[in-house]
């Protein structure tokens, strides 16, 4: 059902009586949080806790009884406490014999404990269907409404039939249930909520790094280079010009990033004459990371659109457009039509927008929803062809942008080389390499490698 | 399986004959839309009627039969007649006792009858394992094949074998199947097709309203003033130079709404120092419909960055320019560079690109397919760090371009301030506000207070 | 679990010795790198082989052995070997009898065979459980363990504990089980990874024809003719100028191309009086296009946005801006601002923004995760009231752009129309046929048809 039909049905409280009672051990935060929702989606509520005064906290339709006796009232108990005080369950193993134990805990750290809080509550009720779920959810987000991310509910456990009763009150609460398999799967599902982007962090340091040191660069060439020698004072810069200096190289190199891995894979499988040996652990890390670079790459390609796009608007090129105007008009002559000029400036804007538009095309392509719609060659298609593609068009559009430059030693200031030129090593080089890759000569025995074939086998079958 | 085969499949009949027998009640456009398809997937297909003549709308491989005869040949039965017709069913009971009967029908209204109507046949029929299903999907798109828009089935009921042979009989017809637990969720389900958008209501009317509001307060200021008291005609601002003023509005005091019932919350739970009290009717549902709003500010947003980049195609700018840039060579005199100037301009050029591509971003991670791949801490960091930071850029944006207007007298027209003074009053309350929040002195009880804690405890566990 | 953090699981192994044996037939590429997978996700691996040296290719910790003692051991066999070689099973069938098997084979063709493979595996072998999946996943994915395209693994059979064993193994490798049903399903299974974008061929060969013709077209009248009859070399305008005639024209006419044939649908059914009768088969093929015809037309549209938007930085445009100032400068005038012309001009802008607005909306609506969180009326709301709005705004843009110049003699150049009359053709004329359609007149007998209703009934129930 969509996000927004359950929104409304959670403040509608259901007062159907068909559900069966569920039993929360535990009055914290999170038990009282559940137990809230679940009274309003129509399930009666126990309460076990160790004190059985009522507390104003505690839902008004809610009963409060010992650990045992709630226990006896329901088929599933749901254990809303943390796990260094699970041992207090053992005295009740013989009252949860056959019953759902549902473990809602989540730890502080990734692998915290050697087993999984799913497995260690499992081994101390042998006699108990411990299934895990609502690990994933917020107490915080279950009081208020408020499920405006994942509706996702993990739900991993042995017992099928226990599962599918966990399930169903997943359903009744608005959220999403998915099944993750056997209780094995504990461990990630307890591991998940902790994460904060852990295959983007690499990705955005290295492009931080890298942006930040090719600001400097672009600073001192363009400003403090130009006010020391040309006495201009051009600090506005840092606004735009540097920042729009900056994005397409670090998109071009990161995009030229992406497909070097592919390349350098494929050159030591050729050397190896096997696939049947790992990579160096840091290309399959970086070969894992090729997405995230990929879409940072477009992130700045994107602002690099932007920034290029408001340049009409900027007063400084309007100061220098009617600046040129104003000189022409009052040295009574036009210029006539530059025609390679003309040629040079379309080339390069085109080229610029079909790598720009294949690029969006590509990211697209990337979006959850997307990928899972194509299959393993529609994949491979768009990602490696598309995508060569891109980086062929983009490296085209820095060569003609810039070309006319390589040989004006004006263009060196400090003797340094101006950033678009340090930008290209990286993706012509991939490019010159994916070329010779493409030789029938060479392409052959690579496909047969990856095919299974080995050069020096030691047996066959 | 993806979309397009499916399709495909649908034109070419699979004609295997190992599906089991399916019999439909009712011989109506819904019936025969399903029988078409089912025996185009290979499902032999009983009607069973009042009337037992053959019609030619009925397809030509199926049987019609009495009910009695029909419900007798399969174990499955459709009934695909009217909810007010229900009634002549419980005659049948008996042959329909144990079989899996299949309610797709809908209301015309939301919550028509006080339970569903898949509940209701349940009840009419103790014996039959009722399961609610296919009533998402239009008898129009069936029979055409055109499913382009969501293929999900919804199903549910109280037996799980049933659902699981409904749901066979879903996927064979290239649908994909939902599991939505038993058949208290049937209420949901027979109201989800009858829905319009429920939760965009409220945002669109707001922001239409806000909108034609902001509209005629610049037309007045900006066409009628200027045509009253400077003479110039400058009607044709409705086109572009209006929606302009408006949009970036619209967007910068949405995208502050967004964040005022977060803040507001936070203030009401200081006050009264708990979380257990619910808040406001009124607020609650302003937090639901956050999502809306902003993308409905993302919009108008977007609307304004096209605004703008087309600027310099407009005849009305380029007149202008061209004017400037004239009298400058008529009267012999080139205007040195503004650095001031040139540093305002790229300053709010720049603080408006990086505010819309964070916006943008805030945008793809609100999609279904992104939202569900991350956890509560990943979307939490998104949607709470990021978004402030595009509030924050958006109104320093604002604040840059506008602030030299603020204390020039020729600014207010009529006395009244120009509208993108009024825009920057939401912004500036929601970012103060939060300003004081962050302060270690409020932060710290707030987070208490959200971890369960209560200034005036009536009871402690 | 999201796909990141089970590559990182990928990489390092689960050591958990609690999984049950699986053993794999055949040595080959597939085999031993679901091995290596499988032993990495912690399961004990058998290999059945021919041959039962070991060899350095199977990984370390697998046993090997002769095809019977392998299926011995496990309650699952996975048979990796090619379809040709299955009757070498036939001899095990005592063996395998209650086993689940596990056919993971593909073809080279779509319908290679009368039957799936997987059907072809069950009927050798009745005593066994046959389940068909991981034909969608590539050796070297799995290998490498950059599994960054589709994690779905879709799944069938007859039995449903095999399938859930099955899909407790496809779960444990980080990879998506999608229950597909019953083992009739196999045949599209088999089918699926050996589709390239088959929805896709038609409307791209339609465009990229259609495109070639007008950029031909183009070439003729605005760069071979100038050369000729007016002696200016504009071949410049190969690069952007052309492009941004030939995108604009593409996108309105594949917009129209999306909304023909529903017209010609209905005007179809008001003639035959029936909606029973199947269209002819070449607008059936249409309508399944839309979607796509639909997307390509979006990408021509954002090519011309973006060509649009960079005019003001051509080398080009600049010229003949400068020029036409210096010439006003030089005769000593000022034009005042042509009120028309600045209507005209920010009307067809405004009225392109909007409908490229609208677009981008329809789009984005178009993403597989967002139209499966809308119902049926929500979808057909978008794509119909708003794809209709769209296209109005598009051909208006259009008609305001071009207008002035329909009477202008000097617009047909060798007696030809420029190509936007050219693209107004479609797009008008399903206008005016939808305009007629939505007379109540027209529109009632239409509904009615589609509900059901017959001019010409042969029978009514």
């Amino acid at each position: 059902m969509n996000t927004n039909s359950s929104n409304i049905m959670a403040l509608a409280p259901n007062t159907s009586n068909k559900r069966e009672t569920v039993c929360i051990f535990g009055t914290g935060d999170f038990g009282r949080a559940l137990g809230h929702k679940m009274i309003q989606s129509g399930y009666p509520v126990v309460y076990g806790s160790r004190s059985t005064q009522m507390s104003n906290l505690i839902p008004k339709d809610a009963e409060v009884l010992s650990h045992a006796e709630a226990a006896q009232k329901a088929a599933i108990i749901i254990v809303a406490i943390q796990r260094q005080h699970y041992n207090f369950l053992t005295p009740l193993a013989e009252i949860l014999h056959g019953k759902v134990v549902v473990d809602i805990s989540n730890n502080l750290k990734l692998n915290q404990y050697p087993e999984s809080n799913a497995e260690y509550l499992a081994q101390l009720l042998p006699g108990a269907k411990v299934v895990k779920a609502f690990n994933t959810v917020s107490a915080w987000a279950l009081q208020s409404g408020t499920l405006d991310a994942s509706r996702q509910v993990f739900v991993c456990g042995d017992y099928m039939e226990a599962k599918q009763m966990v399930m169903n009150i997943v359903r009744a609460l608005g959220l999403t249930p998915l099944d993750q398999g056997s209780l094995l799967a504990a461990q990630e599902i307890e591991n998940y909520p902790l994460q904060l982007f852990p295959m983007w962090k690499f990705p955005i340091f290295l492009s931080f790094g890298l942006a930040a040191f090719f600001f400097f660069y672009c600073l001192a060439l363009d400003v403090i280079y130009t006010y020391i020698y040309e006495n201009n004072n051009f600090s506005f810069f840092i606004a735009i010009t540097i920042p729009n200096r900056v994005c397409p190289v670090m998109a071009l190199i990161l995009l030229a990033l992406v497909y070097l891995p592919g390349v350098l894979a494929a050159i030591i499988q050729l050397y190896r004459g096997t696939k049947y040996r790992r990579f160096p652990d840091w290309l399959d890390k970086w070969m894992l990371c090729r997405k995230q670079l990929g879409l940072i790459a477009l992130a700045f390609a994107s602002l690099h659109v932007l920034f290029t796009l408001v340049s009409p608007l900027r007063s400084f090129v309007r100061w220098r457009t009617s600046k040129g105007i104003i000189s022409q008009a009052l040295n009574n002559k036009t210029e006539p039509l530059d025609n390679a000029n003309a040629w040079l400036s379309d080339s390069y804007l085109a080229l610029g927008i079909l790598g720009f538009f294949l690029f969006v095309l590509l990211g697209i392509t990337s979006l959850p929803s997307v990928s899972n719609n194509v299959n393993w060659r529609e994949f491979r298609f768009v990602q490696s062809k598309l995508g060569y593609l891109t980086l062929i068009l983009c490296t085209a559009h820095t060569l003609v942008y810039g070309g006319k430059w390589f040989l004006s030693p004006s263009a060196y200031k400090w003797y340094l080389p101006n950033i678009y030129m340090l930008s290209l090593v990286v993706p012509c080089t991939v490019l010159v390499v994916k070329f010779v890759l493409v030789f029938p000569c060479v392409d052959k025995p690579l496909t047969q490698i990856r095919q299974g074939w080995e050069r020096t086998p030691k047996y066959s079958e």
